[in-house]
């Protein structure tokens, strides 16, 4: 019998629909034709080929621009947002709209063409996460911007326009609806119960264990129990944090560990799935950073399959793996 | 610069920013191969690999479950949802679920393998329009439905398994997130200004003509202001109607001449673009179907990207085409 499962957080319902397919093996991943460096904007000694860098983390004294870095943050050349400008905000007869104004950040997470992101060091993964949080200070202090999103496109099948391994920074003037929902829903949860509905998912998936794909001291990776997408996981602090550019910095090496651990579980279940990451922490802008009923979070979405008609029309999910039996799979891989 | 443009009726936000790309031809389609007959479980003589007909439309008396139908409804071989049982709510702790009941039928649209919905004359389409009526009527009775959605996947890139045209109806024992959105919207807008927000758009559209695609006596056919994709269509009854089962009848040839017209007009702009359809209407078992502030409308969704780490992070979108230019492109292809 399928199972319809509700969000908790924001009541959103999934169909768990395990007769269609079972096991990792029924989701054959396409690979991408393997890229040159020659033409890579990314590589080492390509520095002209991006605007001029915001932040790069240097061994040794090595000039700006040019290589010898192993973190490197440039502006998307191509940005979806533009960050000189006023908002402007208008109406048009029943409509609202403002001028695109935001930051589009990318941050080069290895100087090395071929290695993934799973493919890094815990330490080299750690930098990665630090430049998160230090360019994400730093947009914070600009007035005009309400939220600030990290996210990943790893692969051509998510989204991956270029093959080097990086991340995206895109601030943005409005609170987003996703996490609004969240928002929301927490606070909802925090009204009635005065407690934080993320540190009750931690406890009660740590004492169920059926949906634990890792953990450590401070963070615990699982699969979420209305999972939209086959192998969906989240992590998400042990302890209560709603900014993500606040945690102490033990906290950025514990993030690297378990992200390192979901990431080579997820390559060792589905043979390297392009896949998804989204960062969700507490908006910016506002009096006060730290929400007593949000906990910020990754997402990781594997992309297996394509999202149609159905999905769209409803905003209900279809999955055809259960977050139990995707959490025992990967629980299984060594990382 | 690009521009930030809210949905009037969920508050969603989307990025117009039409300096990444802009003309059709800058979508080239990927067709799918060719499909044959042979194994195709919808074609005329092949009826005994469906489960058996729900509903058929036949000229003369052909038996049931055999050929000489133009449009046939059948239950899904494969469902996501399973008809018989009860619902069964159940709390894990913080979590809800209950069993997955519901109902989940394909509308084959046509006998002739080869010919697509938009290929259809404007009868043929206005019976598959009716079909989609006739088992709404019919499934509206359960009392364990709360939604029916209409929807269709044409093309293997938006989510097609089979080749041969045929469109789906689920039915839902929850009201899903996307409608609920829509609804709760449009309450608010009800409220504040004693107007449906969707006979607002309506004159709007009508009075300003930027993003009119097509329209007769009942229809309107737009790009909506604040659209996800490049060329995402909406079609909407002129009059208010919140419940599409119960319009009448001439209603049904006035969407079948506006839909017929704006798939061929896509197809003719975008090179037959694989495409999302879904139909909203007013949710069903509440006491009232007659909602004074929402309308149903038919949304279409050519498939021309892939959703990425950003608008899965945010709910917001990215569109590289203005609703006004794609409108212009659509009214210029004769259908």
């Amino acid at each position: 019998m399928p199972e319809l499962r509700k969000d908790p957080i924001i009541g959103r319902w999934v169909i768990i629909a395990t007769e269609r397919a079972r096991r990792p093996q029924d989701f054959p991943v396409q690979h991408d034709d393997a890229a040159g460096t020659a033409t890579c904007p990314f590589c080492p000694g390509a520095e002209d080929k991006t605007p001029r860098e915001l932040l790069a983390y240097r061994a040794g004294h090595t000039p700006a621009n040019g290589p010898g870095w192993s973190v490197r943050v440039v502006p998307n050349r191509y940005p979806a947002l533009m960050i000189e400008g006023a908002l402007d905000k208008k109406g048009v007869g029943l409509y609202d709209k403002m001028n695109g104004i935001g930051a589009h950040e990318v941050i080069i997470e290895t100087p090395e063409h071929d290695r993934a992101l799973a493919d890094l060091s815990a330490a080299e993964l750690e930098a990665v996460l630090r430049a998160w949080r230090e360019r994400m200070v730093d947009l914070a202090r600009d007035q005009r911007f309400r939220y600030l999103l990290v996210f990943k496109n790893h692969g051509r099948a998510a989204g991956a326009t270029l093959a080097h391994s990086h991340s995206q920074l895109i601030a943005l003037p409005v609170v987003p609806r996703t996490v609004k929902n969240e928002i929301d829903g927490a606070r909802a949860h925090y009204e009635h119960r005065d407690r934080c509905v993320f540190c009750d998912i931690v406890g009660q998936e740590l004492d169920d264990g059926a949906r634990v794909v890792y953990e450590n001291d401070r963070f615990l990776s699982f699969c979420p129990f209305a999972p939209r997408f086959p192998f969906e996981c989240c992590i998400l602090p042990k302890r209560h944090a709603s900014a993500y550019e606040l945690m102490d910095r033990p906290d950025y090496a514990g993030l690297a560990d378990a992200l390192r651990a979901t990431l080579r579980k997820l390559d060792g279940a589905l043979d390297h799935p392009p896949y998804n990451l989204m960062l969700h922490s507490a908006p910016v802008g506002g009096a006060d950073r730290d929400l007593p009923h949000f906990h910020w979070h990754v997402e990781l979405i594997p992309k297996l399959g394509s999202v149609a008609g159905f999905e769209w029309g409803s905003g209900f999910y279809i999955n055809p793996v259960s977050p139990e039996s995707a959490a025992e799979f990967l629980r299984k891989v060594s990382p």
